[in-house]
C-alpha cells in the first residue's frame, strides 16, 4: 500500500549465494518488518563483494524508507560491510572508543596478537551511526541516516542479530499486529477462497496465505481497517475455516495441543514408528511442555513395539506392523506405560522403499487413546519420505487437538 | 575466479518478502550452480512487482551468463514473471501451441470455465524461447537468450522447478564435484585455519567454511586444479581437522552414524529427556535406518524415566534427574530394554528455565551403553533452548560415532 513505508533486506555472505548455507536471516526479518507495518520490497543476498554491495546499498538506500543488512560485520578480511556501507554513504570510518575497549580486553583474553589488527576493525563504525552495542558476540550493530530514512547493520549469526533486531523496532511505532489464522488438513487455495469470500469489498485489509505442509496460514494485516475490524473479519474467516483452523493468535498446532492439554488439566503421550520421533520433538520444541508431556516411545522395530508397548508379537506377525490393530495396540500400551490420559501412535510406510499394493508408500494408521477408549484411522499423505513424516506428524498432532477439544 | 561464468538467482513471491515462507530454491540452486562451476554473484527475492521484477531482470541479463528465476508463472494475476521478462528483453509474447493443448484437456476435465481465460496465460512464451516442458504441474520452464547468455524461467513450487532445473544443467558440461568435508566439535575459524594452513599457495582451489550449530563444513571446489588435486588436499585437510572430521563425502553425521552401525552389524537405541526425540528423529530420518535403529523412549517425565527405563526412583530423588547417575541409568535400561548393543542417553536443561547455581541452563549429561559397558559425561551447551536441543543432539550422535569408530 502506499502509505507503508519501503523496506529492503540485504543478506551478506558468499556461503549464501554458493547455497551452503541456507538464509533464514532474511525471512525473520521480512516477518518482523511485516509486524511493524513495513512494505519490503527486495530480499538481497551477495557474495562477499565490497563493490557489488557498495552500488546496492547506494540505490536501496535512496529509495527505500529502510535498509537492514546482515553479515560481513566479523573481523576477517571477507568482512566488507563496513567498507561498502561507508563507500555507499559517502561516510568515513571513525573507531569507536567504547568498542575498541571492549574489544581490547577481548584480544588480550583470547587471541593471537597478531590476530589483534584485524579483530579491532570491528571498531570502526559510519561516521554519524548510532552504534547498537552487542549483547552476544563482539561486533557492534549500526544505525545510520541515509537519503531515503536509515540503513541498519547487523550482525550475521543470528543469535547476534536477533536481540539487535528487536531493539531497533521496538524503538519505532509498532503498528497494529497482523492477525494470523493457522490452519491444518485444508488446500492453501481452499483457505484464500474462504478468506477473500470473508472480506469480500472490506478496504484497507492485507492478505497473504502462506503454505507450509499440512500448515496454512490467513495472515490479515492492518492496511487502514483498524485493529477491531482486523479482529472481526479475522473471527468470521476462523468460522469459514471450520474445524481446519486451529489457533487465531498465530500459535503453531504444538502449541495449542499443549495449551488445550494444560487448560485439562491432562498429561499427553505418543507411540511412534514411522514419524520416528518427530511428534515428541514438536511437542518438546516448546518450552513448558514437560507440564503436559510425558514422553514417549519410538518403536521403530517390531521388537520394540512388543517389548516397550505389549503389542503383542502374533497380532503383528498376523496383521502387519502397518495396521490398525497394531496402531489401536501402540496407543493403548503407551497410555498404559506412561499413564497419560490422551495419547497418540503412528505406524506407517514413509518411504521411499516399503510400499506394497494393498500398503502403499505414505499410509499411516494412526491410534488414539482417550479417557473414553481407543480408536483408530488411516490416511494416506503424498511427498517424500519427509513430507510423509511432516504431513502424519501435523495429523497425529489435530487427533490430539479434536480429541482435547471435545466437551465431555 | 575470473573464468568462472557469473549467475544470479531470482526467486519471486510477496510472500518471500514478508517473511512468510522461507526461500529455499535460491539456496538449491545456487548450490546446484556451485557444482556446475557458476560463480553466482547475487540471489534476489522480489515481491510481485511487475517493474521492479523487469528493471532487476534487465540489469543482471546484460551482465550474467545465467540468470535463474524461479515462481511468478502460475495462472494468477499476481504471477508477473512473463510479463516482467518480456518487458526486459524487449520480446513479445507467443502462445505454444504444445502447452495449450494440454491446458485446454485440463480446464476442460478440472476447472470451473471462468477460470479458463487466467489458466491459459501459462501458454504463453518468449518469442525465441526454448520451452522446457513441465513432468509435473502445468507451467512450463522457459529458456531465452539474453546479452550476457540465458536467462532460465522456472515454477515457483519445488517439486516443479527440480526436474527442470535439472534437465537444463545436465545438458551443460557438469564440472568437477566440490569436495565436502564435516565436522563436529570444532570451532568455524579453527576449521577454517586448518583448511587454508594445507592449502597454502595451491592456485586453483576454492575454499568456502559453513557452519550450523555444531555442524562445520569445508568445502573444497575446482578452480582449475583438477579432481585429484582436490581429492588430495581433502584428505589433507581431512587429517589436519583429525578427530572432529566425520565425513569426507558431504555425508550427515546421522548418515555417518547409521554408516558406523551397519558395517559393525550392530543395532542402535536412544534414551532421550531434554533432546525430547531429536536424536531418534535425526536417525529415523535417513531412508534404510530401521537397519540399524531399534528406537527409543522419549522419557521427558522422571516417571517415564523409572517405568519405561527402570531408573530407581530413589537415584533421581537423590542425584537429580540431570546428573550421572541419571544418565548411566538410562543409557543401560534403554539398552536394555531394546537389546541395541550401543545406546545414548541425554538428560539436561535445554532452558530457557529450569536452571539453577549448579545445575546451568545448557548443562547435559550423556550416556553411553557399549559392548564394554556404561559410560556418562557432561558438557555444557550455549544458545537457546532450540541451540542447546540442536547441540546436544549433535554432541550425542558424535559419541556414537566415537564409540562405533573404535577397533576391538
Amino acid at each position: 500500500m502506499a502509505t507503508d513505508p519501503s523496506a529492503a533486506i540485504v543478506t551478506v555472505g558468499t556461503e549464501l549465494v554458493t547455497g551452503q548455507r541456507l538464509d533464514t536471516n532474511g525471512a525473520e526479518i521480512a516477518s518482523a518488518l511485516l509486524t511493524s507495518r513495513f512494505a519490503v520490497v527486495e530480499m538481497l543476498s551477495v557474495a562477499d563483494d565490497a563493490a557489488r554491495l557498495a552500488d546496492h546499498l547506494a540505490r536501496l538506500c535512496a529509495e527505500c524508507t529502510l535498509v537492514i543488512v546482515t553479515g560481513g560485520l566479523g573481523p576477517t578480511h571477507d568482512d566488507i560491510t563496513r567498507d561498502a556501507a561507508s563507500r555507499a554513504l559517502g561516510r568515513v570510518l571513525v573507531r569507536d572508543a567504547a568498542i575498541e575497549a571492549t574489544l581490547t580486553r577481548i584480544v588480550a583474553l583470547h587471541h593471537e596478537p597478531d590476530a589483534a589488527t584485524q579483530i579491532m576493525t570491528q571498531a570502526d563504525v559510519l561516521e554519524g551511526a548510532t552504534v547498537i552495542m552487542p549483547t552476544t558476540g563482539t561486533a557492534p550493530g549500526q544505525i545510520v541516516p541515509t537519503p531515503g530514512g536509515s540503513l541498519v547493520l547487523l550482525p550475521g549469526p543470528p543469535a547476534e542479530m536477533r536481540p539487535m533486531l528487536s531493539t531497533f523496532l521496538s524503538q519505532r511505532h509498532p503498528g497494529t499486529p497482523p492477525v494470523r489464522l493457522r490452519s491444518t488438513g485444508i488446500p492453501e487455495s481452499d483457505a484464500q477462497i474462504a478468506a477473500q469470500r470473508v472480506i469480500g469489498d472490506a478496504r484497507g485489509v492485507g492478505l497473504t496465505v502462506l503454505a507450509a505442509p499440512a500448515d496454512v496460514e490467513v495472515v490479515l494485516f492492518d492496511e487502514g481497517a483498524g485493529p477491531r475490524e482486523l479482529a472481526r473479519l479475522g473471527a468470521s474467516i476462523c468460522t469459514e475455516l471450520g474445524d481446519a483452523c486451529y489457533s487465531t493468535d498465530g500459535s503453531s498446532l504444538p502449541e495449542t495441543v499443549l495449551a488445550l492439554a494444560r487448560t485439562r488439566g491432562v498429561m499427553l503421550a505418543c507411540a511412534e514408528s514411522c514419524t520416528g520421533g518427530k511428534i515428541a520433538s514438536a511437542l518438546t520444541d516448546v518450552a513448558g511442555s514437560s507440564d503436559v508431556f510425558e514422553g514417549g516411545v519410538v518403536a521403530y522395530s517390531n521388537r520394540l513395539k512388543t517389548t516397550a508397548l505389549g503389542v503383542a508379537a502374533p497380532l503383528i506377525d498376523q496383521y502387519g506392523a502397518v495396521s490398525e490393530q497394531a496402531a489401536r495396540a501402540m496407543a493403548a500400551g503407551v497410555a498404559n506405560l506412561t499413564g497419560a490420559q490422551y495419547a497418540v501412535a503412528t505406524t506407517g510406510i514413509a518411504g521411499p522403499t516399503g510400499g506394497a499394493a494393498d500398503k502403499p508408500v505414505g499410509l499411516v494408521w494412526f491410534g488414539l487413546s482417550t479417557p473414553t477408549g481407543i480408536t483408530a484411522r488411516s490416511q494416506g499423505f503424498s511427498g517424500d519420505r519427509q513430507g510423509v513424516r511432516t504431513r502424519a506428524t501435523m495429523f497425529a498432532l489435530d487427533l490430539l487437538r479434536h480429541a482435547l477439544s471435545e466437551r465431555e
